[in-house]
């Protein structure tokens, strides 16, 4: 397996209530050769997450096809969700997974964005490392106003697509990009109140000067105050650090957090940090896992056979 | 690798000190087909515990060897160390991994044990699963008094060996036992009282009403006072609530946990639950898991391959 080419891509659908629509649009990137890894929807949020992994090539072309049927099945003029978005495809990062890089996914990113937007006729937005303007490196900034407040702004000349037209239906507008891998993670706050969710995002968030490599949100949803996280750097900033720091800036307005979920997946040495934090375990090492040192000992026995008593 | 016929076994040696000795007991052991998981040396303890899995004969093989290595370089009478022991090798236990069950394990270690009494003239003590008497079950029972009592108590009815000879030289006895996987995992305490580790491991293990499947001992290594623990079923008691048990222990002395450590290896889904519990993600699953997700993804996609828009 490590010796394959293998990119990730997670693209975001605009549609977290409707079973059936999600599964067309799963179905339509169903290809030989991708793995689908993870699927959730929110309907919330009302949007799914989709989280296919395998080569370059046949990833991007499940990651068109997916976009191709989302436009015909997702209408955004009818779509309402706690969850900004910009399109019925709204976000689509590719991500370097097993001996790729970040550049390999950059070109991989354009390149899909040129086909979305002269193929399907779908303005098309270019974002963090993809990004070709440097102010829409920011997804958010991409996403500012949502779809709304592009279907007023698309003739403007800071609003122009990068590929594609500059004018909007009712799919929206994509935004494709190349990012490392994140974790996305919502923690739950025993509140209703949206304002203290709010104001933890931006006590955390990188941008407003909190802990580095993380995004925050303050949502409601479901009635529920929810800080909504990507963490773009989990080495760099923990899940349990940002847990941690969110639980601090709840007690300071007397509140709790009730529970925490992954969005999509997580990578294994982000629990085995948190576990080895909470349990105290400093000198932890991966290769203690039973499962690890099971593979690590396979692939050594492998290149190096034993000899008797060497 | 899940196809394949698997166990593990993790003799303790009565050496953690002289690096010679133990390279030459894992050399010995080093046989074609058997992995060697982990080693892991104390010298307070004056102890290493060796992790090996593979198929049952190649690893019944290595551990005769190692026993064999063990008698001769290692002198009891002359082996001081905070951990309780009866022999050079001190215990043997098997455990089932990959398709075997506990009572293969029973089999494979009884007829380990007749072989190492016939063939090297040890006396031969069967435990836990292996016991052939029910007051041998427990190893702490077996073990009682050590190598210094048995040396004297040898003769007595209820000491007589399983295999081999009632009489006992420097390479004193040795058990050998089946059981299934533990997690084996230490706790030092901010203290040097080694009355407060003893009461905590009272308080916290089974025996003494505590917490299912937990066996503890109150040490004092290094000047530290240390909790040590064998976790014999951590889907009963999670590795996390033996902590918080301990933490909350040790605060009723006004003592605080300083770290821990782990001995040997321990099941990926210990720490997966562990980060669960102290993240709150109460729908947490390891499908969720990168790593996994992938593995899981390829064995689906190897038996069921994927079609075109099915």
């Amino acid at each position: 397996m490590a010796q394959e080419v293998m990119i990730e891509a997670i693209p975001n659908f605009s549609e977290g209530r409707r079973n059936e629509v999600i599964d067309a649009i799963v179905a339509a990137m169903d290809l030989c050769g991708v793995l689908l890894l993870d699927r959730s929807s929110d309907p919330d949020h009302n949007r799914s997450v989709v989280t296919i992994a395998g080569p370059p090539d046949a990833v991007v072309e499940a990651l068109f096809r997916g976009v191709r049927e989302a436009a015909t099945q997702i209408d955004l003029f009818r779509h309402r969700g706690a969850h900004p978005r910009l399109g019925a495809t709204d976000v689509v990062p590719l991500v370097p997974i097993y001996n790729t890089t970040l550049a390999d996914c950059v070109a991989l990113a354009r390149g899909l964005g040129q086909r979305i937007g002269e193929e399907l006729g779908l303005p098309v937005y270019l974002y963090e490392a993809a990004a070709l303007r440097p102010e829409r490196q920011s997804l958010a900034d991409v996403r500012s106003g949502e779809f709304e407040g592009l279907l007023r702004d698309i003739h403007l000349p800071e609003r122009q697509p990068d590929f594609g037209p500059a004018k909007i239906g009712s799919a929206g507008a994509v935004i494709v990009g190349a990012r490392p891998s994140l974790i996305a993670y919502n923690v739950f706050l025993k509140s209703g109140d949206v304002t203290i969710a709010k104001r933890i995002a931006r006590a955390i968030r990188e941008r407003n000067g909190g802990l580095p490599g993380v995004r925050a949100l303050g949502l409601l949803v479901g009635g529920q105050a929810q800080v909504s996280m990507n963490l773009i750097d989990f080495r760099r900033t923990p899940v349990h650090v940002a847990v941690e720091a969110i639980r601090a800036e709840a007690a300071r307005s007397g509140v709790e957090v009730e529970r925490s979920e992954l969005i999509g997946l997580i990578p294994q040495d982000a629990l085995f940090a948190a576990a080895a934090h909470y349990l105290q375990l400093p000198n932890f090492e991966s290769s203690q896992v039973v499962e690890i040192a099971i593979e690590q000992s396979i692939a050594h026995s492998t290149s190096h056979p034993l000899g008797s008593s060497t």
